[in-house]
């Protein structure tokens, strides 16, 4: 028997109106490049972007088109992230920070049809032209100021001619509203489409109290670009909540993220580690020239160094660790201590705290392990304990995990034949359910048949008072097959020689586990969304001589 | 173009395993019928309902069947709020304080064929048996203690004869999971149906930061009972926090729950503001009693006066005003104050309190009224200026919104022709979205072509220190169609006359709104679920002579 509600769709039209009248007063703030600040309201975020819609509509997008763009982080892109996928079509954010010849590629696989991109981008996408790629039409958005060249559509003079009487399109809860793709360190870039569906409850899960308790009250300061992962769901957190948004555009220097905390009383900011390392150093640096009331702030993209848990806790930033994947739409755990822990003493509950959490509402993981772990080949998986310590892959399935990818039939591997997502990070989940990531599958170092974690060395090496860097790798060895190798990045006038990490290391790892080899470098190559490039430093090391 | 999300749907399965695995340990606190405690965990929750699915199976349930429960609120009844849907089958609390006869009407048209039922509440059973409802099988649970009489099935020993293995049925998202009756003050009464996805939709709403904020770190007392709309659908928000439970069972009296408040550490409380009135009599009767820090209070069901609200405040009970109906699952509203509210004053502050809050995420509400007011026959209708002073009927939709009655074709003139439920309700919408319920739409005075809301001259009335209750009905008048009649209860010896408290509403109140008539009385007649009876005033006074 089924039951007797209404057939009401989840999809953003609710969400974009609802925001644009209950909430039409609240801000966004955003600093635009000459470091001049814009502030537009929710009504305008529910006027521009119904506008847009009707505008490309207009220009002749059809159901499902993919609209990509290139933009910083501001109002202006979440009028985007509304308005394409309201008038039907499929919103593509670029990630600036790739290559011209990787956006190229990104681009064709999407099949965007139009593009909108910031005046101060259009270099930017002058290369991605050279690189091949084409659109039918290309909108400048006025973010730097000054005229659009003729050559192109005007975002405002565009939305200007529209009326405020548009009619949304007929959607289906499970139309793709967002494409995505995944900054693939190795390979192919990898799309995934967010549905309507998995953006409204993917959006109404960062709101939850036991989550990240994002309120209407709360000003909200997303480090993290929307371009990258989904902006980890903050757009449609804005709309659920119209609470007051702080967009700091292309700008992340620890200095202006500080300064804007501040001037707008941020409650809650998101970020990966590096922003916070860097955060932490600047309020270490000049302890007296920023104040400001305690503030929660979201950490994921890999997992935070307790030592910067622990220093930004002195400082009233309370970081709340997450882990998730653009798979994932994010958000996969929440970091929830458990009422039964409020007693723990404060070593326990950093302990706690340091792991990637529990798995959110309408999420489930497992960690699954070779049935027969002495055999390499060994297809048939089955769960591993859930003692904290026996470590797998980590699969995970619910609304909003991807159950595919984009045109992309020959990565059906990635999901088992019961339909779990398997997300190539190896962890462990102890009996409270708490995830701990123990490294990505690919970064493990594979030691005489034994497995060594390149992140638990990276993160206790951070601890050590002389290290700001640390990112250790796999490098082949005639005798164990691979060996540790850790390269060093030294806090600025610290000094230390591999002897004294070799045994600041040996307090808590086991002789084999240790570095054979310690590298001091000036710094460590970065992916274009701040994660350590291991792949170049395992280019680099590839000859690397054992003694 | 689909999304490539996984199809995930949202069951009551996946509440229930991720409640049993990560809240193992977290509490359930049950007062039993002699006043003993007893204490059960979320892992026996776990166990018990799919121990129960099981069993219950095992006796011949089919998907969709009806399982009735008369039961107080305890763990148990939780169990079987889980433990039925999740074997496919359809839970119907029924109320117990309603007739037998009607009772035995509603039990007919669920078309129950299992009863599940309190040892206390036997006799109940007897009485409903009496007035024609059969069940095929009828399993009595251990509340009270003792042994069950051998012609029931024994809860305990039914699910002790179950293993730990269940497989839960395919269920899809869209499948009916309980069955609610409204407590029809006229007519027959009529159901609703639940399906496990409005009721997880529902539930996650109920722990958003800016709705009720439940987390896993409350204990939460829902004074109101499990089978009364729902049980406000905290047996819901219970699965997904893991949250300590507080049930009280049958003793609901002030002196109870405030013992429990302090005994507990309870956090959040529900119940009807008759509930808060008198824990606020006992308050203020004993000040020094209880000592308990700050608790969050959730009022519906009726408009808590303005005075109820303050005197709580005062003593640390937060009220948190909100509105629904049994056919909206209930959550409609919640009462969020917006950030450029904050530097409100106290007087204009308690004016948005008592207002019934705005609609959550996901549910759209709109105040309709004639197209031409002075046509009484006028069936067209327009939405209401968004004013906060013209009112109309309130109208609303949503994915835990009925959209239809169970097997009640003639009540389709309940939705419009474009899919929005009439609630029956008449309410005003103000500028910034907050609604205000100005009476039923039933219980509105006609008088002379203007209307009088009932409701306002009742909360205005409980706000004069000698009045403990009130409720003001129409009563047919010769020349102007309707006036009011107040029926009013006064404190424990406390003293007032008409005249006295005519002057009092004259400080409000127009002449014309206010009433003829005061009588004075020693009780006002209740519904099952503690609203003013005014069909039993009306009947009492229909025959009134005006002088």
């Amino acid at each position: 028997m089924r039951g007797t509600m209404m057939d009401f769709p989840l999809t953003l039209p609710h969400l974009l109106d609802r925001a644009g009248f209950l909430f039409a007063r609240a801000e966004m703030i955003s600093r635009c490049p000459r470091g001049t600040v814009t502030r537009t309201t929710y009504a305008d975020f529910h006027r521009r972007a119904r506008r847009l819609a009707s505008a490309l509509i207009r220009l002749g997008l059809r159901p499902g088109d993919r609209v990509s763009t290139m933009m910083w982080t501001h109002a202006t892109h979440m009028h985007c992230f509304f308005g394409i996928p309201c008038g039907g079509g499929i919103i593509n954010p670029l990630n600036l920070r790739l290559h011209p010849q990787e956006l190229a590629a990104i681009v064709k696989h999407a099949g965007s049809r139009f593009l909108i991109v910031d005046d101060a981008l259009l270099p930017v996408y002058e290369s991605l032209r050279a690189a091949g790629a084409s659109f039918e039409k290309v909108i400048a958005n006025r973010y730097a100021g000054g005229d659009v060249p003729p050559e192109y559509l005007d975002f405002d003079e565009l939305i200007a001619n529209e009326g405020d009487d548009f009619v949304y399109p007929k959607l289906d809860e499970n139309d793709g509203a967002s494409m995505f793709f995944t900054s693939g360190t190795t390979g192919a870039s990898k799309a995934v489409v967010y549905s309507h569906r998995s953006l409204v409850l993917h959006g109404l899960t960062l709101t939850m109290a036991d989550c990240f308790a994002l309120s209407h009250n709360d000003v909200i300061l997303p480090v993290v670009p929307l371009f990258h992962a989904n902006g980890w769901g903050f757009s449609h957190a804005a709309a659920i909540t119209g609470a007051k948004f702080v967009f700091l555009g292309p700008n992340l220097d620890p200095e202006t993220i500080l300064d804007a905390i501040v001037e707008h009383g941020v409650t809650f900011a998101a970020g990966v580690p590096t922003i916070w390392l860097n955060v932490l150093c600047a309020l270490e640096k000049y302890p007296e020239r920023w104040k400001f009331p305690p503030l929660r702030a979201l950490c994921g993209g890999t997992a935070p160094p307790l030592g910067l848990i622990r220093g930004l806790d002195k400082r009233g930033i309370h970081i709340m660790h997450a882990w998730g994947m653009t798979e994932t739409s994010p958000l996969a755990t929440a970091p929830l201590v458990k009422s039964h822990m409020q007693e723990y003493g404060e070593d326990a509950l950093y302990e706690v705290r340091a792991k990637q959490g529990l798995g959110v509402p309408l999420v489930e993981l497992r960690v699954m392990r070779p049935e027969n772990p002495a055999d390499e080949d060994c297809a048939n998986t089955v769960e591993a304990p859930r003692d904290g310590k026996t470590s797998g892959e980590l699969e995970i399935r619910g609304p909003w995990i991807a159950g595919s990818y984009y045109n992309a039939p020959d990565q059906a591997h990635r999901w088992t034949a019961d339909g779990w997502f398997r997300t190539g990070d190896v962890a462990t989940m102890d009996e409270e359910g708490y995830i701990k990531i123990v490294d990505r599958a690919k970064d493990l170092v594979k030691s005489g048949g034994e497995w060594i974690s390149s992140v638990d060395l990276e993160n206790t090496l951070m601890g050590h008072p002389a290290v700001k860097e640390a990112a250790v790798i796999g490098v082949p060895h005639p005798k164990w097959q691979e060996r540790p190798l850790a390269a060093v990045v030294l806090k600025d006038g610290a000094a230390a020689t591999s002897e004294e990490l070799r045994s600041y290391l040996a307090k808590t790892f086991a002789k084999w586990q240790l570095p054979d080899a310690f590298v001091f470098m000036s710094e460590i190559p970065r992916t274009s969304v701040g994660k350590f490039k291991k792949t170049a430093l395992r280019e680099q090391f590839a000859n690397w001589r054992w003694d």
